[in-house]
């Protein structure tokens, strides 16, 4: 049998064929449907069967390797990730929690072992949601909530999702055979590099999610009036750029007395954009993530407020816009306690911590006890051709899943 | 004769003809060497003749309407403004200068009355610098300080200042006949709109000019670093655009704690800009303003410490590097004062100000002592089609610049 150090080094190998498969030359980039995704799935088809397990790819094109239980009337553990990129990506974000998940089936394969529930490794085949601009495609199909216009949606080449579907070789008229009964499911637990600097800076390999955090997204906008830099006297400006760097510095503030809210300014414009002319009008973007809803939606009023004192400090006017909130998905706590006993078997224990970032589990705790576990990946960086991971913590991270089905199969519900 | 009033009336409807006179239908833009600034100076030349001025034009273009002495000998004071406009321009902005100096001549011609020194308007050809980037051609042509360089300059069409300057009917080869000779001059007075909303606040039509502000100009760069704005919490960040507002609030603070001072951030630049990227890097620009040296210049080194302190208190290290440095240059003591007394026989009396904006008397500064008079202009908008001076606000400028001619004659040197 493989050795847990062996199964790690097989993946970094994995790791890499797979960050050659791409749709452009140079760079990583497998957007949903490209022919990069359908060799990556091919590859990764070959290495589910050399583990065991049965191979069947659904309508939306999510490819699903399957392990039976000993018992034929089980429940299905879910496990994976998503096999699609950003473009310019990380080679990490995804692929690594389809082949730490196939490589604990394999442990299992290797040994002829059976588990009380069957297991399910599913290749997501869209998360990022860089083609169709629509995130979690791929795990919103098992949970049935892909809806009808959202086919409709075009790509920038004018090909609709409904096409891009068929010519990826699945079915947009049949998606509602991708929907999975949650009565047949005991969970989904995904494995996913952090994407953040926690553990690197907790010293930690790796880390258990509490709950994906809740976002709130805000466009503000300062409305003042442009004036003469040099013959405008200071007490008689209306300056839109001074009220938004007054407020930008508050929510940070803000941010910093609420223990795990992150309030982010991410992307600000001036107008008119002359060195020599008052700025007259700013316009921001906020992000504001929390795994309480409470706790964010609290913030958020807050912010509101103290944007209206510093808009009106500077006597400006305040254009304040709700863009997109969505609620945070907590964890389950019996997976997530049986994933923090298993890790701490392999490492020094840390609190659970949330996820900052969205997951296929967001979309799937729909349906069924979602639990995550992060890996270290180095300063935080994603996204990036610089997303690194090193192979002994991807050595742990094979060691608590593989102790965590241990301890799933020996604890029933 | 014409009383002030008719006079002014008269102004305001040379400034509407001259308004139509544009390099762009739809749009008063007058620039360097135009036919639109040909045709403008054919109108003004007429105007001259008509208050009794004998007019040439010089060797870049500058036009020049002379009014003798009764003293063959004396020394003459130079009277004008510039009648080239930025792009989209309002319409005082210049010609207001010129006129109001054409129709003090023609009052005194009028009465056939002659006064000791010479009198010369000039109508500069070139003072925002819009065609060559480059400013007061007009003005420093008298100085002498137009470089064999600068003749070299190209406009948008590929076309040389040196060519411009001949098809505009100058000669290039000749700049050195522009040139005064300072023992030949008394000074140099120009009336010009404030361009500011000082005087409309204080209720003032017209304003005298202490000294046209000295000018730092700053490019401040923070180098931070992008990361996640879900996934990196804030006591990990290194948020270039959170270092970046809290210096833009410290420099308002300073800026308003010295008197005078005036300091813009004007331009914003956020990479990567995406709402959920934490802003790696930002460069700003800083406009620094005031009409004593020392104090723009300790403000300056301020300034530096404090985005210091800003940028290491996010982690961010600081870039900072001076662009521009022009220094202050004061009006004359006896001019400035003569204008005081004249318009405080026309309207209650205000301290003299500082111009936070730049014009010709600062080039001619280095050859004559030069004065100016701020007319009020409506909520200090300039540089737009918006720009807007009252015709009453005219008449008292053209009597209060009436009565600083007679007290001048009345005191000589």
């Amino acid at each position: 049998m493989h050795a847990d150090a062996a199964l790690a080094a097989q993946i970094m190998q994995r790791i890499d064929a797979l960050a050659a498969v791409s749709d452009e030359p140079g760079r990583l980039t497998r957007s949903y449907g490209s022919p990069a995704m359908r060799r990556a799935n091919e590859l990764v088809a070959g290495w589910m069967r050399e583990a065991g397990m049965t191979v069947c790819t659904d309508a939306i094109g999510n490819l699903i390797g399957s392990y039976a239980s000993a018992n034929a009337t089980a429940k299905s553990l879910l496990l994976g990730s998503h096999m699609d990129t950003v473009r310019d990506a990380g080679r990490f974000d995804g692929p690594l929690g389809v082949l730490t998940a196939i490589a604990c089936v394999q442990k299992f394969h290797e040994t002829g072992r059976r588990l009380p529930f069957a297991v399910e490794v599913i290749a997501f085949a869209d998360e990022e949601g860089v083609r169709f601009h629509s995130t979690y495609l791929g795990s919103r199909s098992l949970v049935g909530t892909l809806g009808e216009a959202e086919l409709q949606r075009v790509d920038l080449g004018g090909v609709t999702l409904s096409e891009a579907i068929r010519s990826f070789g699945g079915d947009p008229t049949c998606l509602k055979s991708c929907r999975r009964d949650p009565a047949k499911l005991l969970g989904y637990v995904e494995v996913h590099i952090e994407q953040g600097p926690v553990l690197q800076q907790k010293n930690l390999p790796v880390g258990v999610v509490s709950a994906i955090a809740g976002q709130t997204r805000i466009e503000a906008a300062f409305h003042g009036r442009a004036a003469h830099a040099g013959t405008t006297p200071m007490a008689l400006r209306e300056d839109a750029l001074v009220a938004a760097s007054r407020f930008i510095r508050d929510a940070e503030v803000i941010a910093r007395r609420h223990p795990g809210l992150v309030v982010t300014a991410g992307q600000l414009e001036v107008r008119p954009g002359a060195s020599n002319v008052v700025p007259g009008f700013v316009k921001l973007s906020l992000d504001v993530r929390h795994e309480d809803d409470a706790v964010r939606n609290e913030a958020c009023e807050l912010l509101a407020v103290t944007a209206r004192f510093d808009a009106a400090h500077r006597r400006t006017e305040l254009g304040w816009e709700i863009i997109q909130a969505t609620r945070a998905v907590a964890c389950c706590p019996k997976l997530t306690s049986l994933l923090r006993e298993a890790a701490a078997s392999h490492a020094a224990d840390g609190e659970p911590m949330p996820s900052g970032a969205g997951h296929d589990a967001a979309a799937l705790a729909a349906i069924t006890p979602v639990g995550m576990l992060f890996v270290r990946c180095k300063d935080g960086i994603s996204h990036h051709p610089g997303e690194s991971v090193e192979e002994a913590d991807v050595r742990v991270a094979i060691s608590a899943m593989g102790r965590f089905l241990e301890l799933l199969a020996a604890r029933p519900a």
